[in-house]
């Protein structure tokens, strides 16, 4: 397409890193921050720089939090013996929605893909090993996405884990609740099916 | 969903204003600026800041530019005495990516529509009668996307226009180049069966 604005570029070039946001798409924020004028353009500013400036990692859990430890983390109701692993700050919040879990979680920033440059030090194990260590924890629930990176890290991580004497469990996977068995890929079907459990 | 972060809520509420960003990809992308770390933050603060502050529109069409008039109404290689009427800055692109239009432009803003609060006093309209008192138009040609509002937007500014004695001419909406008559909405088909043309 035409561009009659090489000084859009840089900006459209920012947008552009967005997940999800294409090159079309960016290009459309870009105006649409533009012509919305300078009040929408400094209130989006200033979300973004304090955002930035005031939310950091949890010193425990990797969770996201704005104090030195998370809101999970600083509540003494919760489970201390129990930790979730997860692989992403959004998984946490996921869980936390569903209500079912009561301890503290750990996040790893992702999954080992050696593929995409992700080996295990890139990732909070070392930290997630430290804490089953020093925390007296009873029970590890991993709960990673079902990839075949995601179910290798799981491997990975409960040797060691296992190694230490402790409980270490996984998330069910199967057939979500409300959907119908027709619509459900084989794979999940396959692996409901070889996880079956007694009534 | 549960929200671990307050905090975040102050970006995800301007993300959310972007055309196409409903509150789930706000949190997605809140989410992203803030793990991407602050060189990512920085280079887009900068960016939004310095588009917004270079950036304004044109004086004479109101396309977007960086000087007191845009590129295009400062070529003067272009036909002075043709004006092509669109609503939007992005019509000025996809005008100029297919070459075929030599003259300047005017973008409008906008079409008519009461419904949405839209009247002709919000629109570039009377700026766009004043050009052609005093510009030496021969030729106006009206691209606004066919829409309702937009057609009835036409029907309005040719009344203007065709008082003050030039050509008003529309672009022609129709089959477009290189698509299947089976998969083109009635509406389309009718409008072209309309205007049909002799061979």
């Amino acid at each position: 397409m035409y561009n009659a604005l090489p000084a859009l570029e840089p900006l459209i070039e920012q947008l552009n890193k967005l997940p999800g946001i294409g090159k079309k798409s960016a290009q459309r924020l870009a105006l649409f921050i533009l012509k919305r004028g300078s009040v929408y353009a400094e209130a989006l500013v200033d979300a973004i720089v304090h955002t930035t400036q005031d939310i950091h990692f949890c010193k425990r859990c990797f969770n996201l939090t704005e104090q030195e430890y998370c809101n999970i983390c600083n509540d003494t109701k919760r489970d201390s013996h129990k930790i979730c692993v997860v692989e992403d700050v959004v998984d946490v919040m996921a869980i936390e929605s569903a209500g079912e879990f009561d301890g503290r979680y750990h996040v790893l920033g992702g999954v080992i893909s050696p593929l995409a440059g992700v080996l295990p030090a890139d990732l909070k194990i070392d930290e997630l090993l430290r804490r089953v260590d020093e925390e007296d924890i009873a029970e590890v629930l991993l709960a990673l996405n079902l990839s075949t990176e995601g179910e290798a890290t799981m491997i990975y991580l409960s040797q060691f884990l296992k190694e230490k004497g402790i409980e270490v469990t996984q998330i069910a996977y199967g057939i979500p609740m409300g959907s119908q068995l027709e619509f459900i890929d084989q794979t999940t079907i396959g692996r409901a099916i070889a996880s079956r459990q007694k009534l």
